[in-house]
């Protein structure tokens, strides 16, 4: 257990090896190793819940307005680690994230104090900090490149395509209503699009579900 | 000269304390001072400028599609850093910004590869380019949560609000095609909505002018 443990954070965190045997064992003896079904909130807002490594599942993360609207930001997979949900311990982090469980996931938690007390004693864990905050800051322009400069018509080809991918099926079982979600839109404009998607001859509607049923001019869509 | 210089890092630069004196004088050596009229490009895209640090003047940071759309990201004044002018010394960053002077600039910069090689020496400088990543993060992160949530009417009415804020005056001397670069929209929604705003007795226009004629309904507005 401890042994498969080790080898887990070995291959996340970048900075094992630079930290010594006592930094070694502390860290395994703080981690937690916590489970979210599909669907539930792993990190809220302003909590500050830790470094989050996911050692199985795949977690949404996204900005919720006052009135409820979301927009995605990014997706964790297994092996990925999150840094914005102890933002706690990081200076000039203004803003909260939420993180969703879309599949169901098993999580290994380092506390925030634990990993703000190894940063402060190691350059090299400050670097993967570094690493972390720059890959979301890539992330973030993409989605809002892709919000700004973008059409909805292609976002939601794009959106689906890569559904498509994660879930490794071209039959998608996804409301409307999440869809719009993921991209910060209301429902109607998702509906209506996919109905000219569907009298294209792209995708196929039925209760629950979008069908992808020409991939090829699906993706000549996305160009 | 070397003295104001000196004074002047000091102040912009956290983590100067913590370099010995070799290291001061280096980094002393190796900066150099640049001029650039109002208008001009600083940085563009897939430049490794270096450390930027504004002595005087005004910077507007954006980022643009393809089709030539602009959306602003950030702005730089007195005493402000950028590091996202040397992504090319920094792992995880996959986007190009543009830096443009929006007043005459006196720059100071400091080469890429001096800062790496402080940032590799010193764990101090690696707080500081968390700190400069972490913030433009939340700069990324605030500009989205408006150009999704926000109607382009209140995010138009807090646009003039702020300019008004940076020029002190309420006698804008802006176009609408630079308006609406700035808000990532087309020319004709920033006219039509002036010429909302103006009816409602918020604002004048003239030719090349937005003058803010009643302050405490725009703000009203904004909320």
């Amino acid at each position: 257990m401890l042994a498969e443990k080790k080898e887990f954070v070995e291959e996340v965190l970048s900075f094992w090896d630079a930290l010594d045997k006592n930094q070694k064992n502390f860290v395994l003896e703080k981690l937690s190793e916590r489970s979210w079904k599909k669907g539930q909130i792993i990190h809220s807002g302003e909590d500050c819940t830790g470094l989050l490594m996911v050692k199985s599942g795949q977690i949404r993360s996204f900005i919720l307005s006052e009135s409820g609207k979301e927009i995605t930001l990014f997706r964790l997979f297994d092996g990925d680690a999150c840094i914005l949900s102890s933002s706690c311990v990081m200076r000039n982090i203004t803003f909260d994230i939420h993180l969703e469980a879309e599949k169901d996931c098993d999580i290994l938690i380092m506390p925030a104090p634990v990993f703000k007390q190894l940063s402060d004693a190691n350059p090299a864990v400050k670097d993967f900090q570094t690493e972390l905050v720059s890959a979301r800051l890539s992330d973030v322009m993409w989605v809002m490149e892709q919000v700004v400069f973008m059409s909805m018509d292609r976002r939601l080809a794009d959106f689906l395509l890569e559904q498509a991918s994660i879930e490794g099926t071209d039959e998608l079982s996804i409301t409307h209503e999440t869809i719009a979600r993921n991209l910060g839109t209301a429902r109607e404009v998702v509906t209506r699009m996919l109905k000219y998607f569907q009298d294209e001859g792209m995708v196929t509607l039925k209760r629950g579900k979008v069908i992808l049923t020409n991939r090829k001019k699906l993706m000549y869509f996305t160009q």
